[in-house]
C-alpha cells in the first residue's frame, strides 16, 4: 500500500493526515503554525508531525510517496508560492524544493481553496465527475475549478478566485480593494455589512431582538436562523444574497458548464434556505442548457477536504 | 506526412480545407452549406469536396487521418451536437459517427466559435502558450478557452459561452432572452443600438453627419471610425464598451488567469483605440495579479482558424 501524507497550512494552525491511495485518512493531527518562526522551521515542524503520525501507524519512510500542502496564497506550477497571504515569508521561493529537500518525499504544493476544491472533487461532493466547480463561502469567497479531473490553477497561481469577479459596476468596496466584487456580496462578511447596514434603519425585526441591542455580535448565521423563524426582514437580506450567489454562480455555469457545483465554507451550512434562492435565481442568469443535469451539492469533507486534496495532487 | 481535413460548417458557406501534420493548408474551398437538403446530404457534400480537394493535391485516402468539423452549436464528447443553432437539422445526433461512416476517416467535432479558439492558440496568436482565451467579437460574442493546451467544451458543450455572462443585473435585454449579457454590450450589435439610442438625442457630431441622415445604415465599425476622426461622441461610446469589454475579460481572468487574452472578430479589427480603454479598465476589474505577464493580443488566423482547429483537435 502506498501512503501519502496532506498539509492543510493555516494562519494560526496546520493540518497534518496520513492517507491511504484510496484518500482514507488513517490519523491526523492539528499543530500550531508559528510562522513567525520562518518558513524552514515550520516546514521542518511540519515534516516532524508527519514522521510521528507514521511511527504511530508504524508505516515507514519509503511508503510515504508524496506530500500534498495546501498553502494561503496562489501557487505557480504546484511549486512556487507567489506570496503569502498571511505570513511575512519571502515571495516567489520554491517551498516544494525546500520539503523535499528537508523530507526526502517528492511534495506538491496548491493554493488551500484549490486543495480544497480538488479535495471535494475526487472524494467527497464531486466523487465520479470530471468536472466541478467548488464555491467556498466563508469570510471571504473562494473556488476552485476541476475540468478534465485537474485543477485550472491559473499562470500565476490565480485561476479559480472567482471570489473577485465583478458583480456590480462600481459596486460595494472589496477587501481586495477594488469594487463590485462576488464576495462584497455572497460572503460572511459582505452578509453582515448588509444586515447591519439594514439594522441601522429597521429595528422592528426578530433578528434586532435576537441580538439584544448588541449589532456587534451579528454573525452571518444569524441573519439565516431568524430568516428560518419566519423574519421577513432576515429573508429579504437571504433573498438579496441569494440573488447574487445566483448571478456569480451563473457567470461561472457560462464559462466552465461543469457537472457540479459545490458550495462549501460557513456560509453554505445555511443550507436550503440559501439553495432554493440561489436555484431561481439561476434561471435568470445562468444559460438554460448549462443548468440541464447541473448538480448543486453541499460539501461533504468539512474540515478533511484540504488534507484529501494533499493526495489528490498524486493521481 | 499526415494530412487532415478541417471544416468550418456555416450557416450560408462552409470552409474546408485540407491541413498537414504542422498546420499549413495545402488547399482550400468555399461551397454553399444548403442545410435545408438535410443532415446527410450536406456531410456527403463536404466529404465530396475533401476528396476533390486530395486529389487535386494528389493525397491518397490513407493519409487523411482526421477531419476536424466546426459546427454552429453546442458540441457533447467532440461528437454530438446538442441543437444547431440555425438548421432544421436533428437534434442530439452524433454527427462525427455519421461523417466517420460515410468517409471511412476519425472526426471530431467542436463548435466553431471553440475551434476558432482552440485553432489561434495551436497555431495563431496563441502559439506557445498552454492556457488563452479567445474572445470573438462579431455580431455576438462568442468564446473558447484553451487550458493545459485543451478546450473547455463543458459538460454539454457550453463551455466558453463566455457571451451571456452577466455584467449588469437587470441590464439590457440580450438575444438569448436574458438581461444584462456580455454580449448585449460589447457585440457590433451592442455597440450599433448604444450608438442609435444615442444618436436619437444627439445629431450634432461626425457620426450623424458620416451617415448622412441614414441612421439605419450604421455599423458598429463606423463609430470606431469616427472615434479615430476624433468625434468625442463617438469615443464616448467606445469608452462606453471598452468599459463592458474590460469588465467580461476581467471576470475571466479572475476565474481561469490564463496566459494571454486573444481577441479575434469584426470588432476587434477597431484595434488600438479599443485596446487601449480596455487596457485602462482592466486595472479596476481584473486582480493585478491576474495581469502579470499577460498578454493580449488580437487573433492572427482571420477566415483560416476555424479551418486550422481542426487539426488541433487531432494532436
Amino acid at each position: 500500500m502506498k501512503y501519502y501524507a496532506g498539509v492543510d497550512l493555516g494562519g494560526t494552525n496546520t493540518k497534518i493526515g496520513i492517507l491511504d491511495e484510496n484518500g482514507e485518512i488513517l490519523i491526523k493531527e492539528s499543530i500550531k503554525t508559528l510562522s513567525e518562526k520562518g518558513m524552514e522551521t515550520t516546514l521542518k515542524r511540519i515534516w516532524g508531525t508527519i514522521e510521528s503520525l507514521m511511527d504511530q501507524k508504524k508505516i515507514s519512510r519509503e511508503n510515504i510517496h508524496g506530500i500534498g500542502i495546501g498553502i494561503p496564497g496562489p501557487v505557480i506550477n504546484q511549486e512556487i508560492v507567489s506570496f503569502f497571504a498571511n505570513f511575512d515569508w519571502e515571495a516567489d521561493v520554491n517551498i516544494s524544493k525546500a520539503m523535499e529537500k528537508i523530507s526526502g518525499v517528492p511534495t506538491k504544493l496548491e493554493n488551500d481553496v484549490n486543495m480544497i476544491a480538488i479535495g471535494e472533487s475526487k472524494f467527497g461532493a464531486g466523487k465520479g465527475s470530471s468536472s466541478s466547480i467548488t464555491v467556498a463561502l466563508g469570510t471571504g469567497v473562494g473556488g476552485g475549478i476541476v475540468v478534465n479531473s485537474k485543477l485550472i490553477s491559473g499562470m500565476n497561481g490565480a485561476g479559480g478566485e472567482i471570489g473577485h469577479i465583478k458583480l456590480v459596476e462600481n459596486g460595494k468596496l472589496c477587501g481586495c480593494g477594488q469594487k463590485g466584487c462576488f464576495e462584497a456580496y455572497a460572503s460572511a462578511t459582505g452578509i453582515i455589512r448588509e444586515a447591519k447596514s439594514r439594522l441601522a434603519v429597521n429595528k422592528n425585526n426578530l433578528l434586532y431582538k435576537s441580538l439584544e441591542g448588541n449589532i456587534e455580535k451579528l454573525e452571518a448565521k444569524d441573519v439565516f436562523d431568524c430568516a428560518k423563524a419566519g423574519d421577513e426582514f432576515s429573508m429579504e437580506i437571504v433573498n438579496y444574497v441569494g440573488n447574487y450567489l445566483g448571478m456569480g454562480i451563473g457567470n461561472l455555469l457560462n464559462v466552465i458548464n461543469p457537472e457540479i457545483i459545490i458550495l462549501s465554507g460557513g456560509v453554505a451550512l445555511a443550507g436550503e434556505i440559501l439553495l432554493d434562492v440561489v436555484n431561481e435565481k439561476l434561471k435568470q442568469y445562468a444559460m438554460p442548457v448549462t443548468l440541464r443535469n447541473l448538480k448543486i451539492k453541499l460539501g461533504e469533507l468539512g474540515n478533511d477536504a484540504g488534507i484529501k486534496g494533499g493526495i489528490a495532487l498524486f493521481l
